[in-house]
């Protein structure tokens, strides 16, 4: 918040700044990593879980190489304890030699660990469930079992001189105090990340914000965080455990995960560019975004949700007239597009077409050209290529002198006119 | 949280209580409406401004009964004064006698005012921009003149014996000192609801509860949002407005709208019904979300996104074993399907399938099962009849005193094996 005491900076504070719940006000606190976040990308590992993916060596192979291009920080593989096909893809992703450090996810089991170190990763993912529920019908360790065999883990795991992250599952329905105890016990051994997974999906933002803030008091490691997005809150909730210290946010591209999946890369990038565009645009290639979301799309054979963010098709269109937008397409290599040819159309989007259309007229002749195009979108639904042959003729209209062009037409007569101007030749396809 | 003073309360808490930031542990606050929010819909508003809307009267109508059908508390209509066809379809929903409170959004203007309040309407939702960009741009009046024009509209609704609502545009990039003057002297006239509008979906989750937290000890009246889903947040700041103590959430049908859309009313359920079901399940007809969403679909001619919440074709799909879901299917109409043909299956989805089935074994020879599927899934991806012949022979095997039944094939003896019991007749599809 401005400092109240500084008179000369709070007066030359734009009147938006003011709201010290509003947006771009540059409120941040020490906590807040928002702006310095690193990407945990687990299309490979957590997206293989997808109902639909089968990705064979060569897929693999193709999808690691274009999130190394995009420029996220870590590629995750599946535990090569899985399969045999796994451990082998495993090393062969290894061996590409990307600028992304490669992990793989493994059970804390010394025999999953011996084997994911043998693969070249250069760090290891271990994870554990530790709410009541996963303790009873998953694996029925206790508490102190499960600290011993992590501590066993983590010890090995960096004996050979490589990354190590502890996370439990199911983070957010185990006790508080197994929780801390556990995570504190692993960050004195060393360990580099902490991991909280919303397994479930059930976390809300604020549960969120609070308990990884209390973790950040309670460990000096990094923190990682796992969202699935059940409850469509997966987004949300990275975001605000970077605000509350959290350091690295898992993602797959388009969520794709068990169930609905986690937190999307395309949709995390939207979140942060809005509210940090300078870090996000230095870090990542966004305009590689669309490619990365078509191959992955492709080789699961889903199609690209219509409101995805940023790549959806409706992402950028625009049907009333004002384009009120905190994302800006150029950044991700789309391109805006204004619908304009409805009955909900505003003379707005009516000026910004013609401008297109290199016409310019007065504010109130937009506003009459506006009517009709309103009037004929009444009657049925008018293409963009109508509306333009409208705009084009009021304007020639104009020029010839005419006081109130078209304002007498009926709606018929107004599509008889559009008719016409299409046998002249004077339709201009968007 | 547990009252730290009574032991006996705390000692009888099952351990997953113990985590105050957690799920389902009865936390909750005087200020939060979680549990008793109404739905202010507007498919047939917002959703109109959809790219791809294009309703006619009979599809209105069609769409506003199954609205009514589901239960929302409030259907929100296109402004009247768009056009003379959104007056006829507003008189027309009203005529319908629908338990849902019909509502009709309109500016800032009497003459807007007029010209809803004839059409028979339950209720009018005045929409006004206040941010120094919104005002710069959109119509340039200072707050005083808005103030007053708003009360000039507000009286003479009121005069007409309906419902009010009182809404700022782009509320997040707006002065606050504005904004809680203009609201306090709207409630101090006797509005219905105040609204919050996200109109460009920047906000994040805190920002919307500290914003509707300060809002909420400034009115009295009722408290609407409306937020964007642009960065991803839009369920996420629902929940949040209504832990801070708003009352009433605008949604869409799949959630369309401008641009990306607005919040979801299956994933607003998804949210609400993860945390409060008792509530929700009372209040909503969950089984008919799914007929809902085809119809505007079909309407808008889209398709329901693969990881659409509830009724994405993923959304209760297992991969891995364990089926970890904070949603019931069952509340919804929908049903569980684990896919476990792949070489990520775990023993106990083969498990839940084999009882399926009618088969039943003990835990080892259900793991054995699985290594044999799991063998043969990591050469060529596997149909969910391939796993299920395995299943039937190894138990047949078993019947028939086998030691280790087919646990010393190799992958090529099993696939052989697959397409002989498949020659057999003994494949039973999923």
């Amino acid at each position: 918040m401005p400092n109240a005491s500084d008179n000369s900076t709070a007066s030359s504070l734009s009147p938006a700044s003011r709201n010290p719940y509003g947006h771009g006000n540059g409120v941040s606190d020490f906590l807040s990593n928002v702006s310095r976040f690193k990407i945990i990308e687990s299309t490979l590992r957590e997206g293989e879980q997808f109902a639909n993916a089968f990705f064979d060596t060569e897929k693999k192979i193709e999808i690691a190489r274009a999130l190394d291009n995009f420029g996220v920080d870590y590629i995750e593989l599946t535990n090569p304890c899985a399969s045999e096909q796994s451990r082998l893809d495993c090393e062969a992703i290894c061996k590409l030699g990307l600028k992304a450090k490669i992990l793989t996810h493994i059970r804390c089991h010394m025999d999953d660990a011996r084997i994911a170190v043998a693969t070249g990763v250069d760090g290891v993912d271990v994870m554990i469930g530790t709410s009541s529920l996963m303790r009873q019908h998953s694996h029925g360790k206790d508490i102190e079992y499960i600290k011993k065999t992590a501590i066993e883990v983590i010890n090995f795991v960096k004996s050979q001189g490589i990354e190590v992250r502890f996370s439990t599952e199911d983070s957010f329905r185990s006790d508080l105090v197994d929780l801390l105890s556990i995570y504190s016990a692993v960050d004195e051994v060393g360990v580099d990340r902490v991991g909280v997974a919303d397994t479930i999906g059930c976390a809300s933002p604020r549960q969120v914000y609070e308990l990884i803030r209390v973790l950040r008091g309670v460990v000096s490691c990094d923190i990682e965080t796992h969202f699935h997005d059940d409850a469509g809150c997966a987004i949300a909730n990275a975001y605000c455990a970077l605000e509350a210290g959290a350091t690295h946010i898992d993602t797959s591209v388009l969520g794709i995960g068990e169930r609905n999946g986690i937190t999307p890369l395309g949709g995390l990038m939207a979140r942060m560019v809005a509210t940090h565009p300078e870090y996000v645009k230095s870090k990542y290639r966004l305009n590689k975004i669309k490619d990365l979301e078509d191959l992955v799309a492709e080789a699961v054979e889903i199609n690209i949700p219509f409101n995805n963010y940023i790549t959806g098709f409706c992402a950028f269109t625009h049907k009333a007239g004002t384009t009120y937008e905190i994302i800006n397409p150029v950044d991700f290599g789309m391109t805006r597009y204004v619908h304009f040819a409805s009955r909900l159309t505003g003379w707005n989007a009516i000026r910004s077409r013609a401008q297109q259309l290199n016409i310019k007229m007065t504010d109130k002749q937009y506003k009459e050209c506006t009517v009709k195009i309103k009037a004929l979108a009444d009657i049925r639904p008018i293409a963009i290529d109508d509306a333009d042959s409208i705009i084009r003729a009021y304007y020639r209209n104009i020029q010839s002198g005419e006081d109130s062009p078209l304002m007498d037409l009926t709606a018929d007569e107004a599509a008889q006119f559009v008719a016409k101007e299409k046998e002249l030749g004077n339709v201009v396809s968007a």
